[in-house]
């Protein structure tokens, strides 16, 4: 598989919650980060999602939000990833902004130059990386 | 707080529809407009979502599509919010678009070059805000 | 109507699957391909999308993925398009993707320069773009 998503987590399934319409999915990775996706009932039949099932989560980088405070704040978002910033590339209107994670995973968003600016973005800042589980795409091998 | 998130709206959640897997919950704003978003409903408990409740809503510029004549068209999109644009940035690919409401929001968003050409986007051009319930993340002080 | 979404796809609605927050809608375009889009069930009501409805899907170019490598590969996004590359529009942080499908659709996408360097991206290669159902969003005529 090659793809345009920045971002690539493999793990297994630990969890399916079932739905009329939807299916909330999590995979546990190895480096023991969770990640919740909302997909539909069909998708998840089709895909075979059972826990144990190996499954890549695929993120592109705009659907990522960061934060730098997160103090006294909870989101509605399923995913938060921590690390710190270890690249920045900006263009005319947006930057990529690249962050490690203590766990060891590389996570990749796109976000504004305003947005960069008002954070004070640096190599090393501490960021959480939000991104919603109606956003993550699962992958499995046929 | 500080986020990447362009967009951030805080208001008090004035209705929430739980279901097996996702609650859609409504925001009202001081401003009177209404934003409406689909979490899941893991996240509508353990943020505590009621009717009365304190939230922000988060929408990054690139989830919002900008439509300049509405006329006639009726959209799945539950969050439709109207003004003028009152300021643009051009990069090499992407425009950002800065609109403001009557009621006293700012919205940004992101959109090709070639779809701020084909809107005639100006100063000034009366502007709709498009956004999907689905990418709104909600946010509640812990 | 007039819309900042570079992907606009007018069809037939084919199919309904009701839940309790949202619906699953699909679309059959005269191209023989087909959309799937999951709505809120409020919006569904509201656009009265029925089996025969015409609809238009809505989606911007930040939210599809291209894969250039689907061998073996199943995905959660309900959404798979296969075309060849038409057009590329490079910038510093973002490339813009044209494909063109069998079909005769044209599908844009926004993807990282670095997604498309990895991806071997030039006119002529072969690419799926890959949509999530929740991003897509429905417009009917009022």
């Amino acid at each position: 598989m090659k793809s345009s998503a920045r971002n690539q987590f493999t793990g297994k399934v630990s969890s399916v919650i079932p739905g009329p319409v939807n299916a909330e999915v999590e995979l546990t990775l190895a480096s023991g980060d969770r990640i919740v996706s909302v997909v539909t009932m069909g998708s998840a039949k089709d895909l075979g999602l059972a826990v144990g099932t190996e499954a890549t989560a695929l993120i592109k980088a705009p659907w990522v939000i960061l934060m730098t405070d997160e103090s006294g704040l909870k989101t509605s978002a399923r995913n938060h990833l921590r690390g710190a910033v270890s690249r920045l590339v900006k263009g005319a209107v947006n930057t990529e902004v690249t962050m490690q994670t203590a766990g060891g995973l590389t996570v990749n968003a796109i976000i504004t130059n305003e947005s960069a600016d008002s954070l004070g973005l640096d190599i090393g800042t501490a960021v959480s990386a939000i991104i919603k589980a109606s956003h993550v795409i699962l992958a499995t091998q046929a």
